[in-house]
């Protein structure tokens, strides 16, 4: 394996999607919501395994999520996590990593990658990382991993590629789009899906940051060198409420003028939303996805039904529904209405106060 | 208060309807399904305790739940506990109890009762048991209380008075009739429902399961010498592995010649679905029974929510439904499916054994 490849694992999610089973206490990334007998975060530490040193994995997460990070990943050295003391997106977390790594390698190179997806095809995807690394390893190109496209699907962001070669340089980045504008995506098939996964050497991340972010440029290279002593949390607690929150899509990768992407297809999922837990399960047939063989169910199609293990669920009557059951909270929601879960946490919020959220 | 007057309390039930509310460990009369801040069987306690002395009840149960009941009513000394070694209905229940009283007290009068029942207006029930004890206190008859039904319920029996005095000879008992027999009953205007309340001597039930069930008569006749004394719970325990199960209903009241049925009206209902919880129950504007303020409801309408104290219910989308859960059973269901329960119970039991049950 190349020492200078390390993997960058982005941990901090604090997303409200998949209440009332994920919670501010126990984000997505650690919970197994496909019931595949791992966590989200494991799953992504062990997909790396075999092509990154297990000395060279940083997890970058909120301070709240260390313990949970080291009970899931409990190979991790301390130093291996990276604390943020509040979420501020994708461009400082990456910015943080970045000065870390190049402090400790000035050779280093970063494969990001997000906690919470799925990939089903491995061997395919390690392939892709390889070249990936390969195509980034002696030169400043900030490369992108995208994945064909199979359905003009508006939750995700694409990126339009300027070839068919396997990798080529973006033409454009564009977030989540109208279904009208995805159908044509689709069609004109230059299209990728973003994955969020991310291969550069971490001075030419840093290099990119001047031209395009120079605030948090800045901010960073004013702390740099108390990285890796005992005033980096101070460093870093300050730099963080200065800092602007802001994607690193955003703030650098829509701008820069050296951003390549990868052509990829290994049966990538960002499981987004119940609706594509749903998609993504195993199913009776009644296109019911249930979560065990505890869950009983009459006259009921196309629905998804979570309740703990050893709990026994009795659904009768029930079309095109999500019903979540947690020890504090039932939820039972329409599948069209999946959306409406922030308004739930809204009033459950100012009804109950934080306690169920 | 009348010395000679006893409060027999019937709380064997292991009914099912409640499920998954009501348990086989724990059934309806143990609960508190309306929410009334009691149990249905404290509730029936109390509402006698008025007009009848605390030494001269009588609670008679399933040995299995003879500690539930003392939780329940601590008041009671354990001799006013009867324990059944099996449930066999109502007519064996009560001829044990008639046994224990007439050994106690040779002028005995019974006042039965079922433990589950909501009355209303104790007040004027008061006056009915003050009027029906009365008129059985001195003589030979047995007399049923029957309540002036306010709709074609197709749940309940049905007793046909002969006149319109409060108290009169009893024409015929049909049980549970059809729609349509039930709506001739309600126009006809001589049909009571029988509220399973029946006030009679000690002596002249038993006088009467000589003359209509012998066999049952038999069996207790012949271990009437060991009832208070430390063989009884073995000899009731021969009594009831060889007595058939019947009902006093089918057993007695509906042969007898010396039957009665008081005309009442005091706000009555046997609770005997979900769908007459819901009835019963006090609704929001949308007509949704929620068992608290933590049951969250969108578009939603007609529905009963019954979730444990401290839990949060989202529910969307549901019109006409049932959703109980509890500590390791959800059940959502139609109400008109409401029949569906022992289906339900049926199933769960064949795959996951009695654990839920």
């Amino acid at each position: 394996m190349n020492n200078n490849r390390y993997c960058v694992i982005m941990a901090g999610g604090v997303g409200t999607r998949f209440w009332p089973k994920s919670r501010k206490s126990k984000p997505k990334q650690f919970l197994d919501i496909l019931s595949t007998g791992r966590s989200f975060i494991r799953s992504t530490y062990e997909r790396f395994l075999p092509i990154i040193q297990p000395e060279n994995f940083l997890i970058v997460t909120n301070r709240a999520y260390r313990d949970q990070v080291l009970e899931h990943i409990p190979e991790l050295k301390p130093e291996q996590i990276l604390c943020e003391p509040i979420g501020r997106n994708t461009a400082p977390c990456i910015a943080y990593a970045a000065y870390v790594l190049k402090k400790k390698n000035p050779d280093a190179q970063m494969i990001i990658t997000p906690s919470d997806h799925l990939i089903l095809n491995e061997v395919n995807f390690h392939a892709v990382v390889e070249e990936c690394a390969e195509f980034t390893a002696n030169n400043d190109k900030l490369l992108a991993v995208g994945i064909k496209p199979s359905r003009p699907d508006t939750g995700y962001g694409y990126i339009q590629k300027s070839s068919n070669d396997s990798i080529s340089r973006v033409k454009c980045f564009t977030e989540k789009p109208s279904l009208e504008v995805a159908q044509t995506f689709i069609e004109c098939g230059e299209f990728l899906w973003n994955a969020g996964i991310f291969i550069w050497r971490a001075d030419s991340i840093i290099k990119a940051f001047e031209k395009h972010l120079p605030e948090h440029y800045a901010l960073f290279a004013a702390i740099e060198d108390k990285i890796g002593t005992e005033q980096e949390v101070a460093a870093i607690e300050q730099v963080y409420t200065e800092c602007k929150s802001i994607s690193i899509d955003y703030g650098i990768m829509e701008k820069a003028d050296n951003v390549y992407v990868h052509n990829s297809d290994f049966g990538w999922s960002d499981v987004g939303t119940w609706g594509s837990v749903h998609q993504l399960s195993r199913k009776d047939r009644y296109a019911n996805a249930l979560s065990h063989e505890g869950c009983f169910t009459y006259d009921t199609r196309n629905s998804l039904v979570s309740v703990p293990e050893g709990k026994v669920a009795v659904i009768n009557g029930l079309r095109d529904y999500i019903v979540v059951d947690t020890e504090d909270v039932l939820m039972i929601c329409p599948r069209s209405e999946e959306q409406s879960i922030r308004k739930y946490i809204d009033d459950v919020r100012f009804a109950k106060g934080e306690e169920h959220i």
